[in-house]
């Protein structure tokens, strides 16, 4: 049994109760306690060393990189962080300097966003470094955004280039709350997510939150310069259009809109993030699926795998 | 540097925000979110496989006993708890019957506290398991206690028995959240804590968070039937009452109040709760440090280690 087909045998025997207005399978918990504009988000996000980062990573990263996951998460529902508690499963020995420049690189990221880092708990795990981030922040009722509301015909976006992360994006990326905020204030997103597990299996959570399949354009997938550099000097690597669809940890915001509303978007986006990328790769369909549209026709593209790959 | 010193050196690096209430060093985070009556409180605790239970502890008990403790810090504060989140880091390989049994420990304590269990993460932690729980909840802001407003004269109080809890009651304590909220509600509780590191660590929280000292009276002090026969039948363990100042994961409530409140406060207590102990211990002082005293006058009691002990 793989860690989703556990997830989806544990997820039943959940409670919930009257507050709970999105939960399991969405980017963050979302509650309310009762504010009159703002429901609550909740989120915990952990990196384990030897899995997301190695004992060679620069400390200040690791922190930044443990932080910036979670708060990946509040930016694709549109919300503002509040303030985050830190749980720190520590290796035996271990070396208070690393540790204290993990936090370093935690508390610069936090101080660029007002987040309060109000404490949290260290504990021991003998065999290696385990930091677990809980977010706690807030998102306006009527300007929020799901994994589960995209329409069929809604034009497909992605902010930045996707693809390569592992070669250093992934410990040093900015999570893009305020693009997050401004795209919910803006314009009626029916669906966002950030990627964090490929652009191909996070694009799957928006079309199995709404019941839809998916087009995507081939050559407007945002290929990163990372994975087109990677392919020309690693033999082993995968042709960069692959790795842009399936390599994980971009941390980039992957959202629909309905298509009458994708130019002025793309418009207005312009004027207030005119140094980041934004990219309307494709559309959803009522046809289930995750498809490649080319010159030639359309392909299925399944799993990790792409039969037809050119 | 052990973990205490190395939260010391951390805690000054993190920021705060003027959301935030109380951070680090009390038993949750306390945030203004803006509700009227209420405070957001916010908490994560973990669990490790070896080190807070065995491969060979009940699943079902592992589980309830790490949702409990992350309760037992919103008891603590007087608050009610809304909704969990679940990190679970999983050994390669893992044991899905064994996990899920997990859950269903944690399950059945959130149910019987209408307590929303939201979502979570798994990752991997390749060598044993982890569990960290995070809880938000609420506490009225004219009725919550942190660690730090105790006075000199106050009466110490503390529920239920200590010591011995390893034998049995970390696994399947309750955490006292109808106490915690009944006594904010009934009494102008002075300051209050759960009972984590041990009556002895744990009254010094309360000790530096007032800049007091206490005085316990030895024969007052609620020891457990558990420490009381381990200390006959273990020729290895300690004198029970050090077993009840010095043992962990009691997770009782330990609390002062003003002297004039002492009687009172005990007689609505047995009306209120009739099967739960309550004691009073003694009293906190002008005088810093920590004292026992019995009929031959007090002595000092440092550290974990009693010198005069008898």
């Amino acid at each position: 049994m793989n860690e989703l087909e556990l997830i989806r045998k544990l997820a039943p025997l959940l409670p919930t109760n009257d507050k709970v207005i999105a939960g399991i399978g969405d980017d963050c918990a979302v509650l309310d306690l009762g504010l009159p504009d703002d429901f609550i988000l909740l989120k915990t996000d952990s990196i384990v060393e030897g899995i997301h980062f190695t004992r060679e990573s620069l400390p200040e990263k690791v922190g930044h990189k443990a932080l910036a996951r979670a708060l990946s998460d509040i930016a694709a529902m549109g919300g503002t962080p509040t303030a985050a508690l830190v749980t720190l499963a520590l290796p035996r020995p271990f070396d208070a300097d690393y540790v204290e420049q993990v936090y370093q690189g935690m508390a610069a990221l936090a101080r660029r966003f007002d987040l309060a880092i109000s404490g949290g708990e260290t504990t021991t795990n003998p065999e290696r470094l385990l930091l677990s981030i809980a977010v706690l922040g807030t998102v306006q009722k009527n300007h929020w955004a799901s994994r589960a509301g995209a329409r069929a015909g809604d034009a497909i976006f992605v902010t930045g280039h996707l693809g390569g992360s592992l070669s250093g994006k992934h410990l040093d990326f900015e999570p893009r709350l305020a693009e997050g905020r401004w795209l919910v204030g803006q314009f009626q997103i029916h669906a966002m997510i950030d990627l964090s597990d490929g652009l191909a299996s996070d694009l799957r959570h928006l079309m199995d939150g709404s019941g839809l399949g998916a087009e995507l354009n081939k050559s407007s997938i945002p290929v990163s310069r990372e994975a087109k550099r990677k392919a020309r000097q690693e033999s082993s690597s995968r042709p960069p259009l692959l790795a842009a669809l399936t390599d994980g940890e971009d941390f980039e915001l992957l959202f629909t809109v309905a298509s009458r509303d994708a130019v002025p978007l793309l418009d207005a986006w312009k004027q207030q993030f005119p140094g980041t990328p934004l990219t309307c790769i494709g559309r959803m369909t009522a046809e289930p699926g995750l498809r490649l549209r080319d010159k030639h026709g359309t392909h299925p593209f399944t799993g990790h795998g792409y039969v037809h790959f050119s």
